[in-house]
């Protein structure tokens, strides 16, 4: 199957700590909120260990804890591919190649999200047969498990076999971390009918029909996505972006808009609801396709969010999800 | 300003009465909704006159209003530029001809939303110096007003120059309807960087840039729809569509999350919120750059889409958006 040597996530047994490498210095609230949030990870049980990655200085008081120091900080506004190659010594290409080198299993940031990207695209490496890595993210459905979008904002730009890729890896994901035996799949676009869309959805609709392994179930719009019908839509990076985008959106608008006009009371009932929908709860975007787990929090991430991507993060390593995307990408073997 | 003899909807006085011509086969439960919702249009006193559009057997019970017979139908599934030319006594295109010939002010669709912009098109004729027409959607914001969206499905594919004249025709949407002396235009990316998105996006942004009379705001993302921020965004139909309906989806499945978990004392307190940002109620899409008002709604129209959808129609015929939008495409006068 093609297992490189390095930094093989690959499960651990249940219950042995997973190490999570951590950017101390991404995000719009670093260092303070990523080493509170990283603490409660730690305090929450879940069997993770901290890596935390970053300026000698915004670890103080957090000696306690392992560290690796970077000097140099990629900011939020940095161009990604040139931050990444000039910034050797950053605290996110640091923490790609400490999952790179094994000592750690994941790596989590909320910093700049292409040089997230591109850091451990070029640090970890692509997995054997994988064209290019997308963004998977996770839509929290009400009642039911969560609906994977990808690319969610990796690639602007696609061929249609990389979709037929993502479908590939998103069912693996669905799969693996959902428990789902045959994920149900779906490709974004403006209309049921296949006539519909872009040359490219026209094109990896065709190429989808004929994929085995997968359930295609066809072309569907923005309104499925946080229906019960769907496990995985594929999309290119800008639609499901702008997708994703607009459904937190919604939902901050909704919040604002139903606090004031709600007792103290009455609010506890219904903020889980609006809470579960929350990218700060649901632990953010994993770069899938790379040798090893990356997970991205919101540049707002608070320490919640923090400490729920660095879960999500080690839960990934837990469920082997890099051994899963593999298998799911490997070529057939000739018969 | 070049106006065309034909169809000319250019405002009657306050209280004059606007003709609707309403495609009464069009949408999943014509025609008893769509006749339930043309009556209430009426008996609102919003001053609607009829022109019902359709099936003589359809029109059972409604012999007191005034209507054209068509004696075929477009359906749901058919595809639009065949089933417009095809079809040429259908009650969409003779709803389409009607407003040409100056029968009516306006028409209103629940029916195949491709047809009836098609027929929009081929019947009333575009607007001068009109690259192409676009399906602009205003999205509610609660408090303030809303922001409209274009294109919202009518073009897949886009060049950079029909972007800015989305922004042309949106600007004139937003100062006519909304009474906004500057609206604020932002192009939809997947990030504020004028260096992010597609090629689409990086020539529309530098287009924008260059384009007087207009406030262009930048880049924006999908969760700046619903803000205070904005007043117009433009995007391919593609994008536009796909945004749109993530809205209304998240919409949706918020309301059913919502809805038992919250008392029957406490549910009328935050109901119009949600209702506020229902399709059903802002009343539906109109195409704009055609020589005439063509308002859609919804497949799933109810008689209150319907009925709002008329009077979104007629309200546009009163304020002359066709006249605002020829001056806002036409080219500059030599100097």
């Amino acid at each position: 199957m093609g297992r490189d040597a390095h930094g093989d996530p690959s499960g651990p047994p249940e219950g042995e700590r997973v190490v999570v490498a951590v950017d101390v210095m991404g995000g719009d609230h670093a260092p303070a909120e990523v080493l509170a949030g990283a603490r409660r990870a730690v305090e929450a049980g879940a069997g993770v260990e901290l890596l935390l990655v970053g300026r000698p200085e915004a670890l103080a008081g957090a000696e306690d804890l392992p560290s690796l120091a970077a000097a140099e900080v990629i900011e939020m506004g940095d161009d990604p591919g040139a931050s990444v190659r000039r910034k050797k010594d950053s605290s996110l290409v640091r923490a790609a190649e400490a999952v790179r080198d094994g000592r750690a299993a994941a790596m989590f940031s909320a910093g700049n999200t292409g040089a997230a990207m591109a850091s451990a695209l070029l640090r970890m490496g692509r997995i054997r047969g994988v064209s290019r890595p997308a963004v998977a993210t996770p839509l929290p459905v009400p009642g039911t498990t969560p609906t994977v979008l990808l690319d969610a904002g990796a690639n602007a730009e696609c061929a249609a076999a990389w979709l037929v890729q993502f479908a590939q890896m998103g069912s693996a994901y669905a799969r693996t971390r959902y428990g789902l035996a045959q994920p149900r799949v779906g490709l974004l676009s403006i209309g049921e009918e296949a006539s519909k869309g872009t040359p490219l959805v026209k094109e990896a609709h065709l190429l989808l029909q004929e994929l085995p392994g997968i359930d295609f179930v066809g072309n569907v719009e923005g309104r499925d996505l946080l229906s019960d019908d769907l496990d995985v839509v594929v999309t290119d990076g800008f639609t499901g972006n702008v997708a994703l985008k607009s459904l937190e959106g919604a939902l901050r608008c909704l919040r604002e808009a139903l606090r004031p006009l709600v007792s103290a009371e009455v609010w506890p009932a219904i903020a889980p609801v609006l809470e579960g929908l929350d990218p700060e709860v649901y632990g953010g975007a994993m770069l899938l396709g790379v040798e090893g787990v990356c997970v991205i929090g919101h540049g707002s991430s608070s320490a919640t969010a923090v400490a729920n991507g660095i879960a999500v993060a080690a839960e990934l390593v837990r469920i082997d999800l890099v051994g899963a995307l593999r298998a799911a990408v490997a070529p057939p073997l000739p018969m």
